[in-house]
């Protein structure tokens, strides 16, 4: 997918949502069970309910890999059939890879051809040849880690030498890698101050804000800071919308009433910022 | 598997050496392709000719991910003939994960629980609540990047802050984890000055060293400096014995020679370090 796409669908629909599928069986709908890949009729239900309001899905691959090679397969067929259905919405592969230039390869193939993502969140610990054979990909994106909203990101990404954190140093060197203009960044919803930081170093860079929701973190504070022209932002929100239900007889109903809940507050801020008209 | 149980082996088998299992069909002899699971049967076939020469297997989940949910099959396939036939032998997930603590607790379930390897590679770069779940497991271990054989450790690895090494962070901060007697470490083979610092800082780790065979690294120099009185050392090597054949005929002997000669190399290193006798 082109940026200029993904901005595109972000103006159309009014959000910049992200709906993370952490599927777990456990909390899912019992009614699922009875079907024989449980974890796809979810995802596709919960697809088919909230795509009007979303423009990205982020399959988050610690779950899938939880249920071995069946929950492989079932990514595979949601991966199917959101290509399929609804090319239009950004997918990301929330992985958090990152090996030797070999393996990242093998990677890369992994997730952009034989899943088909259009992205997937990598670890930078590797430095520049794990990260670069995700970027010659045209119109795939590696999304790096910066920041992230755990509490372990103070033990090395707020590292500070020279004046300069960790976080900060990735995110730099970083933009010197080859088809640079591929990268976007995760920056947890928690850290305010720094956010203002980190658009001074890539005002037009992508960033990919998970902690939304469970995590905590506030959308209209962390919009202001920072959406850019480009708007520039995906937020992700997973268990406060998938589990977002009381009862299976209105799954339906109550899964899009919480998606449209948070669309709505994006639209407004959308607005208030100038991005599209009211 | 208990430490001391992997020390014994060693002894036992005098050897410490890991064979990679980078499993690449387009590079493994055709006859295999015949085959319904070539990648299962290339493996079982790898793992059967040099089972007594090894105390590890290292399967690089990179590989596997490559050829999606059959990839995922073949692996659970060989962890199971593995487990089955092989339980004196150490298995490594080299899968370089990490994550909020939510998903790498679904990480930890994949690979001990669902998969059933020893142990598995992480990366640091979200701290602490990201590794920890992987240390709640008794007789498991968690593999933690410090310094790793490929260029990019430069980029941030090598980073200084108050006279310490960003990798040395690492080390020393995860060793006041909660059960960090459950930690190991990634070492390359090409850091020989720094493997001294590092076997001062943590002297009774286990490291596992790759980078021997196609990635250089002199195997006598880096024994030397990282064998402690537990022998503390794996040493993995994968392309040069899988692919170490000239054709199909003489397959077996070639992988068999091939594994035998780092072997006696390394019962030699032992008998020197008066670990085994002559």
């Amino acid at each position: 997918m082109k940026l200029n796409d993904l901005t595109s669908e972000i103006i159309r629909k009014k959000s910049y949502l992200c709906v993370g599928l952490d599927i777990d069986l456990s909390k899912i709908p019992s009614e699922f069970l009875r079907f024989q890949d449980p974890i796809y009729e979810f995802a596709k239900r919960i697809i088919d309910i909230t795509s009007k309001y979303v423009i990205a899905y982020k399959p988050n691959l610690a779950f899938f890999e939880s249920y071995g090679s069946n929950g492989f397969k079932s990514l595979e067929k949601i991966m199917k059939y959101l290509n399929s259905n609804y090319p239009e919405i950004f997918t990301i592969a929330d992985a958090k890879r990152g090996d030797i230039s070999n393996s990242s390869l093998m990677y890369s193939k992994a997730y952009f051809e034989t899943l088909g993502f259009d992205s997937i969140t990598l670890s930078p610990y590797m430095g520049k040849d794990s990260i670069e054979p995700f970027l010659v990909f045209k119109n795939k994106y590696a999304i790096l880690l910066a920041l992230t909203s755990n509490d372990g990101h103070k033990d090395f990404q707020l590292q500070k030498k020279n004046d300069s954190y960790l976080y900060e140093d990735v995110i730099k060197k970083s933009q010197a890698y080859e088809n640079s203009n591929r990268l976007m960044y995760v920056v947890g919803a928690n850290h305010f101050t720094l956010l203002k930081n980190i658009r001074r170093i890539i005002p037009n860079s992508f960033l990919l804000i998970p902690g939304f929701g469970e995590q905590g973190g506030d959308l209209e504070k962390v919009s202001n800071l920072a959406i850019n022209d480009n708007v520039g932002l995906i937020v992700n929100s997973s268990r406060k919308i998938l589990y977002s239900f009381s009862k299976y007889e209105t799954f339906d109903l109550e899964i899009e009433q919480s998606t449209k809940k948070v669309q709505l507050k994006m639209e407004e801020i959308l607005i208030n910022k100038s991005i599209i008209n009211a």
